[in-house]
Parts: structure tokens; sequence; C-alpha cells
């Protein structure tokens, strides 16, 4: 394998042998190969792709520089499910103890919000004395008990991919499909998981605003899960609109103790039993989808879900209270009702707009070692195809001082226009399994 | 100037100002841009190649990074050659003392062999005791003296084009016609010329083979010539077949030296008639192309070349004895001429085929720091056209030992197709000057 010759290779558009891709590979996780080679290697990646037998050496690299997580020790199957990131997308927080009171183990292990999308590790980090950084084997034990445990990516997995994400991220390779899904399922692979349910965003608001190309992504991820014998499934979901109502950490923390409370926006609500019955037919091969719908409905309206979310907020040290008094959560002092100007109907409600919007008010993050203010974003009173009239109110503020609401208003105003024509996409617009790749 | 958005405007084909692609060189030149992101910034340059505004930037990034030649203490016009290498190509060893007794000073600033071709630094040292690494002062005195010096590129010019060099060299984008054009013309550039003749090689042999991409690399070079205030003419000659009969470096000077002497090849002699008279012409505006030629002609003729050649030898170190007794060249020991086997005409004599041929005798390098063996090589006694009867000398191998002899006669046989329909390029195809671009 000689370096030069693999870059070659990549930048004529031809296909490298899956042991010289490893060898390239592991000679760079060994310090054998420097960042310069790796960087023009991965911008001969934006240009030419990856193939299926490329990628599959790239996955299997990445999960094999770390550890691999073993909950044989579970009495169930271990389901997992990743989003691949939008505006106000809150439903782990409530389908990680849907899934778990449905008798699903959900070993979640998630990210922080970094660009124009919020992180589940911010939004749980909202209920003062939740710890998201764990010992594996307080992990373990937390997710035997309650059913579901909800953690940062440790150190120990995928180390490769961590590397190859640092470097993409400086160097402008991030938006290559092939180097997404690998990514991607590196990790959930690395989760010792029977089942993955994929939540790939597309629209506006998502990192992949393009529905062929979001499909592709979800194609190559489903594939390289059967490829490894991950049952995965892939839904396509609506981020042309924010997700719920409300869009900022704490708030979006507030929905979802709201939606446990049988209280939630009906999109969110939708999507958590969709997806939770996705869980339980990996889970469990012999349930019919319409049952696994019903039971998962049961589960959130008796409670039992919220029941697991508050043994999961005790179980990681966090303040319980906040799900009777949700003042509790941090949420930023100054408020302001921004009303509708003009009547009309709402055309659309840029996500990426209220998205920045929370990183201008200091809730969200440009780089990763930001520190982030969790109490600042939005609560939008409006939908795409919403008639409304002026007074009406079209959405709350939330920030620190009276130049952040100044500033808040502005992005609420700039990102609900009223009279463009309405064309919201189906919440669900596509299931991709192993069938279809 | 933010290094990712550089890079990511390079990547989706946009236009970058010439203030911010040189701000980002400069953070380069300084080390506040790491290699990575210059190696993911020249993938994308691969890709999207780079505008006559990012060119221009670039060249003066690199003209700036170091010394310029002040020669404004020499009582004529400068000008030098610079060819883009082929094999058999010891025009520089007659032309710039030939230039040079035509009244035009010669500071030419040469490279080594890499790869298939050799280098006129490595042919001049083919002479015992001369020397290519000279101070700069000493430089100087020669150039005033003799007319013309021939030294290596020093540290002090355009560091930013060596460093970019380097790392291209590993990272797979050395074939980017607007970054060969500004490496070689950075490096001119700080001669401190007054005009410019570039011997664009075309064909098999050439490292750019295509004529279309040849074009774009003459026009390319010309025109920041022409933007910088530098005269500059390129001519595309042929490199379907060597130049000359000699491939190895002291059998190329030696056939340099018969040239000198009145008994060169016709294509070497024709070829370095056309470009003396180049530099004449751009040496003075009144001259007339024919009286050019003519006094080319007659310069080589008289020994008026010779003697400014003997001069050069002597200037930098040489014995000059080599002249008279070429077998003061330091050959190889062992020859062996090859014969023709079967009758026909000849239609291919591959260059590339013998240039690595020389590298497989040790007479090149694959990489820089290489010791290379100057004595073996090829004569080639037969051309692409010429009608062949077996017994008849296809050539002449020169080697370290037999089994080199034996390798050398395979390489010899492999190079000449005796069958093909001979299309020989003509030897001069294109000139191009600032009028065409």
């Amino acid at each position: 394998m000689i370096p030069s010759r693999v870059i070659e290779t990549k930048r004529d558009g031809g296909e490298l042998g899956a042991e010289e891709l490893e060898a390239f590979l592991q000679a760079y996780l060994e310090d054998r190969i420097p960042d310069y080679q790796m960087a023009a290697f991965l911008m001969a990646t934006y240009f030419r792709g990856l193939t299926r037998v490329e990628t599959d050496a790239l996955v299997r690299c990445m999960l094999e520089s770390g550890a691999v997580l073993d909950l044989g020790y579970l009495d169930g199957a271990r389901v997992d499910k990743h989003s691949t990131g939008g505006v106000g997308d809150k439903v782990s927080l409530v389908l990680a103890p849907l899934a778990a009171a449905l008798g699903v183990y959900v070993p979640m292990m998630s990210g922080r919000g970094l660009g124009h999308t919020a992180g589940t590790l911010d939004k749980l980090e909202a209920i003062p004395g939740f710890r998201t950084v764990l010992r594996l084997d307080e992990f373990r034990a937390i997710l035997e008990t309650v059913g579901c445990a909800m953690i940062g990516q440790t150190d120990e997995i995928a180390p490769l991919d961590r590397r190859l994400y640092a470097l993409r991220d400086v160097t402008a390779t991030v938006p290559v499909i092939p180097l997404i899904a690998a990514s991607i399922m590196s990790k959930k692979l690395a989760e010792g998981l029977n089942g993955l349910v994929l939540d790939v965003k597309v629209g506006s608001g998502a990192f992949i605003p393009d529905e062929e190309r979001a499909l592709d992504l979800a194609r190559t991820m489903v594939s390289i899960g059967a490829g490894r014998g991950l049952p995965t499934v892939a839904l396509l979901t609506a981020m042309d609109r924010p997700l719920g109502r409300a869009v900022g950490n704490a708030l979006e923390t507030r929905e979802a103790i709201a939606c446990l409370r049988g209280d939630g926006p009906a999109d969110v609500v939708e999507l958590v039993i969709e997806e939770a019955a996705e869980m339980l037919l990996l889970s469990d091969a012999s349930t019919q989808r319409d049952g696994a719908r019903e039971r998962a409905r049961e589960a959130l309206s008796s409670g039992a879900a919220l029941d697991r979310f508050i043994r999961l907020v005790e179980a990681q040290g966090g303040d319980p209270r906040v799900i009777e008094d949700p003042s509790r959560l941090a949420l930023a002092p100054e408020r302001a009702v921004v009303e509708v100007v003009e009547a009309g109907t709402v055309g659309t409600v840029e996500p990426r707009v209220l998205g920045f919007g929370v990183v201008g008010l200091g809730g969200g993050r440009t780089r990763m070692d930001q520190e982030v203010d969790l109490g600042v974003g939005f609560e939008v009173d409006v939908r795409p195809g919403q008639r409304v009239e002026p007074g009406q109110p079209l959405g709350t503020v939330y920030a620190r001082d009276a130049d952040g609401l100044s500033r808040g208003t502005r992005v609420l105003r700039e990102a609900v226009r009223v009279g463009d024509p309405p064309h919201p996409r189906p919440l669900i617009s596509h299931r991709v399994t192993a069938a279809d790749v």
C-alpha cells in the first residue's frame, strides 16, 4: 500500500481493494500516514464518493479501532434510535423511556448540539444535576434496572471515526454521504444492538436538505447495518419546519416532558409513536405493526413512559422535581411574545433560521468547545398552512437580556413567512429497510 | 479569512478573491494553517482548477515569499529558457552558451531529474568537477564574464513554491495545470529576466501528454508572464519520441558537446536554433526572425557557442578537457549494441519506456534524495518512420554490469516498436505568445 497511490486511485475515480483501504486507514490510525495525506484522500472522496466495498471497509476499520459494548447480560433485545439532526428534535427524550417501558433496552449514546441543531446531551443537562458522563459500569447498571440509559459517546468507541471527523470538520469534507453513513453506523454498531431505527431528516433544516441525497444516506446506512447483521430501518422525516413548538435546549426538554405527560404537540407524538413501533418490531419479529403502535400509545398515555423517565433522571443524578415543576429547568428569564403583523396563511417556518437564532442567543455552538446557554430559545405558535390574523401570537422568545429579546424577535419574524404558498412535507415520507437496498 | 471557508469555496467551484487567497497562502507560509488544510485545498483545485485571478494571486505569493535577483548591473538583456521536461532533452546545455555567444545574458536555474526525465544539473555534473551549487556572488560574476551561468534553484527563491511542491508530491495533486504553471513561473520571475522562452513538451513522454492540456499550460504560463511584465513565448515541442539519440545523463552531455562541435542530431540542432532565435527576438525587438536564426546557426558553426561552453565549464570548476575527449565523462563501462530482429518500419520509439529504463539502470530518481549513476543510458539509432532490416543496430545500452546490460537490452527492444504505423508529431507544433491568450 503506497499512500499517494491510494489517494491517486480515489482521485481518478477507481475502486480501492478492501485490504488496500484498510491498510491505509490502519496506517493513519498508527500515525504512519500524516493528516495531510488523509485530508487529500477525504477531499477526493467528496468528488468521487466511496463504493459499497470501500464504505464497508471504512466501517470495519472504525469499529475495530475501538471497543464494542457487550450487552449480552441483558434479558431482552437492545434497540437504539439515531437522528441525523434537526431543529426542535426532542424525540429521543420521549422515545428512550417509552421503548424501555415497552420492554426494549435502549443503550443510547448521543451527541451535543453543533451548528443550527441542538443535541440530546445538552437537553438532558438542562435538568439540574443530570450527568451524561457515566462510568461504563454505571451505564450498564442503569440500563439493566431502568431499561434505558443516555450518555455521550465514550473515548473507547470508534476512535478512528473521532479522528476522521475532527479532520473533516476543518477540511470542508463533512458533507460526503458514505463518510457520514460510516461515521454514524460505526458508533451504533459498537453499541452491541439487536436493532436500529434511523431518523433521517430531510428538508431545509436538515444537514442534507435534498430528498435524493437523504434517501441515499438512508440506504447506505441500512445497507451497512444489514451487511454487519444489524437489522436497521430508516425513516425519512420532515425537517422543512421545526419539529414541535419548542426550539432551544431547556424549552425542548420541557416539551419532551409535556409529551410524556400526554400533552405534546401532535407531530412530536406521532413521530415518537412510529419510532417506538419500529423499535418494538425490531425487538420482536412476531409483533404486528398496528399492535405495536397501540402498545406505544398506551404506554405513553398510561404514564408508564413518564415513570421510566423519572427513574432515568433519578438514576443519572438529575432532579426529578422538574417533571412536576418545569420552572426548575433553567429557562432564560426574559420573555417576549411576538405578534403576527399581517393577515394571511403561514407559508414556511424556516428551521435553519430558528436554529441559528438559538446560536445567536448563546444557546448553540459553532465550535465544539463552546459553553451554551441552555435556557434560551423559541416557542413557535404557528405552523405552515395555518391562517393567521394581526395581533395573534406568532411565538415567544426566551433570552438572557433585553438585547437578546430584540434579536430573537427579529429571528422569529424572519423565520415565519406569511404569504408563501405552503408545501409542507409529509411528516414521514419514506421507510427504508434492507429489502429496499 | 476562514481557512475551511476558503477550502469550501474552491470545493464548490466558486472563485476566491485575490486578497482572500493571498491571506490563506500567507497564513500557510507562516505556519498558521496546517498542511492538512492546504492538502484539502490542493485536492479541490485538482477538480475545480484555479481562475486567472486566483493563479495570479498564487504566483504573486510564491514570488514574494522569497528573493528576486537584481541583474540590472548587466549591460544587456537577460533571457532564460525553461523546458517542462522530456526524455533526451539536452537543449539547455547547448542553448545557454549559444545565446550567451549572441550577446544574451542567460541566468539559468535548473532542476534535477525526477521520474522518467533527466535534469540539466545532473547532466552538467557528469563533467568532472563541475559545480552546480554556487554562491550568489559567484553566479553573478560568472554571468557577467561568460554571459551565462547554470545553477540549481537556491533556497532563497520562492520558498512557498518549494513547500507546496513537496506537499503536492505526496498528496496526488501534482498534475494540476495552474499549479504547475504557477510553480514554474514564480521561479522564472524571480530570475529578474527581460524575456522567457518556454519549451512545453507534448506527447507520450511528456508530463502532460495531451495536446489540449499542454496548450492550456502554455497559455497559462504565457499569460502569467505577460501579467507581470515578462514577455514570454512558449513552443509546444514533440515528446512522442526522445529528443536526439542519447538518453541518460553523461550520454546526453556528450551529445550536447557534439552539437556545440557542429555534429549534433538534426532535431536537437533545429530546436536549439529555434529557441535561440526566440531568445534573440525577446532580447531585442528590432531583430528579424530569419536574421536571428541565421545568427544562431553562425554562432554554432563558428565555434563561438562552443567557446562559451568551455569558458562556462572552466568558470564553474569543471574539467574542460571533456570537450576534446568525451571519454573523460564518466560513461558506464559495459556496452552492448542491440540489433533489429525483424524487418519493417519503426512505428514508435517510446520515450517513457527509455526514461524509466534509465531509472532502472540506476541513472534516475524516483525520490529526490536518491543518488544517480550518471554513466548509464541508451543511444538510439532509429527514428519513427525509418525502414529497418534484421541485423542493423537498434541502439546501444550503457550499463554498470552485465545484469544491467541485459535489462537495458529488454528496455530498448520494448521501446522501439516496428510495425505500428508511424505518426510522429511535428518537432514544433505551436507557438504561443501573449497575443494568443
